[in-house]
């Protein structure tokens, strides 16, 4: 398939990767910021342009991956009627498309991707389009980059997108705040890397519901005022330990 | 070096599968419950007891890993003096050992070990004690059976029991949550389960802090207004999300 890839950013970097990997051809790469688009394109032995009167007209496919905001902008710029616009966005509607093209769709990545990462991570897919036509296009994109593809409307793709947030931008937090805590404690943050990779890596076989253990689920009162007593000088992560350990009882 | 092994639980079994395999002799496991006593013995190619008068007196190592309430009552009846007792636990003292022994000590796994499990995880291990003597005896122990040991202090231990519970135990909460909006929602968890294990292994390399992405990070106040929208009818995942969300920004 020929794709035009609109953006520069992490999304529009490593699916660009993963397309060209499958034998798709780049045949442009579109960026306002001339440097980032001509170093992507570059990277995926194809041209660059950053005047949208320059974008070439003959993809099959024109890949909007860029943020949130910026779709409504290009998706007003640019006409490209007959032509499959499709955009990589969590949180948007395929709506915003409608009147770029017939056709338009999503393709959303459902992983955390970082242009600066040496490997392709395992991504699984969600799509949705305008028509059936454009729908079939995009399966077989899909299917060519990732071994899990699934029709997902504007409203399962958010809730998804919302799913995402907690397992990833929260999980993350956690680990920045005791980051955190540990250096003001003067304590070794890297003590605790083999216990998160274990925690991910059990529940790719167990459901996470029978993998809770700690304090909280056990009622261990003695315990969770030990660790209550320890943050009483760090009343934010205090106020967290309380709510999550209510949340877990909750859930006994 | 010998060893008898207290309990029957995940810490004790996957501890004595490390030791054995280390070429430690487990020469004996004790459990109140018989059945768990003789099923783990026999894995471990010992013999069980059950009474406190037949445990074998000619150990190096009485190793207490038994829940943190029964540690009490186990030092309480046993008298080992000269003999190194030595409990597993994060968030203990080791002066609750000081009456059973004039050697005493902890080596705890800061890892979430279960028996079910099929390999034995990467576990670094704190140790201290109540003399060198004891300690050294830890120290060459624990090296057999994990690249990284440290010395930590009762409160220092107790600190990294804390950061454990936010990056398992809070961590894992998470995905429970999931699992069951998923639930709720008929969307397929297991999409997710990409991202969860990306979240984890990113980290190995890379500061949380470095890799914190997302609506609340970016201060995108329209996505986070259309998943605060999906949640109203979840108080407590609602309740969460801000908290959570307000917390990233106090970092940002």
């Amino acid at each position: 398939m020929d794709i035009v890839i609109i953006g520069t950013g992490n999304t529009a970097t490593v699916l660009g990767r993963k397309l060209k990997a499958a034998g798709h051809k780049i045949i442009q790469v579109f960026g306002r910021d001339a440097k980032a688009a001509s170093a992507l394109a570059y990277e995926l032995e194809t041209e660059s342009a950053n005047y949208w009167s320059v974008v070439n007209r003959n993809a099959h496919i024109y890949l909007l991956a860029v943020s949130d905001i910026a779709i409504e902008e290009v998706a007003k710029e640019i006409q490209l009627p007959n032509k499959a616009i499709i955009h990589t966005a969590g949180a948007v509607s395929k709506e915003i498309l409608k009147d770029s093209s017939d056709h338009y769709g999503v393709l959303y990545p459902l992983q955390s991707l970082k242009k600066e990462s040496s490997y392709l991570p395992e991504t699984p897919i969600l799509i949705d389009a305008s028509d059936d036509e454009t729908l079939m296009l995009l399966e077989i994109v899909g299917k060519s980059i990732s071994d899990s593809i699934s029709l997902a409307t504007d409203t399962q793709r958010l809730k998804l997108h919302l799913a995402a947030v907690f397992c990833n931008n929260f999980v993350n937090h956690m680990y920045v705040l005791m980051e955190e805590y540990c250096k003001k404690e003067g304590l070794d943050f890297q003590l605790l890397l083999p216990l998160i990779q274990e925690t991910a890596q059990r529940i790719q076989t167990i459901p996470p519901s029978k993998s809770q253990t700690g304090p909280a689920k056990r009622h261990d009162v003695s315990t969770i005022e030990k660790h209550l007593a320890l943050l009483e000088k760090y009343p934010d992560l205090k106020a967290l330990y309380q709510l999550l350990t209510q949340s877990i009882q909750h859930h006994n």
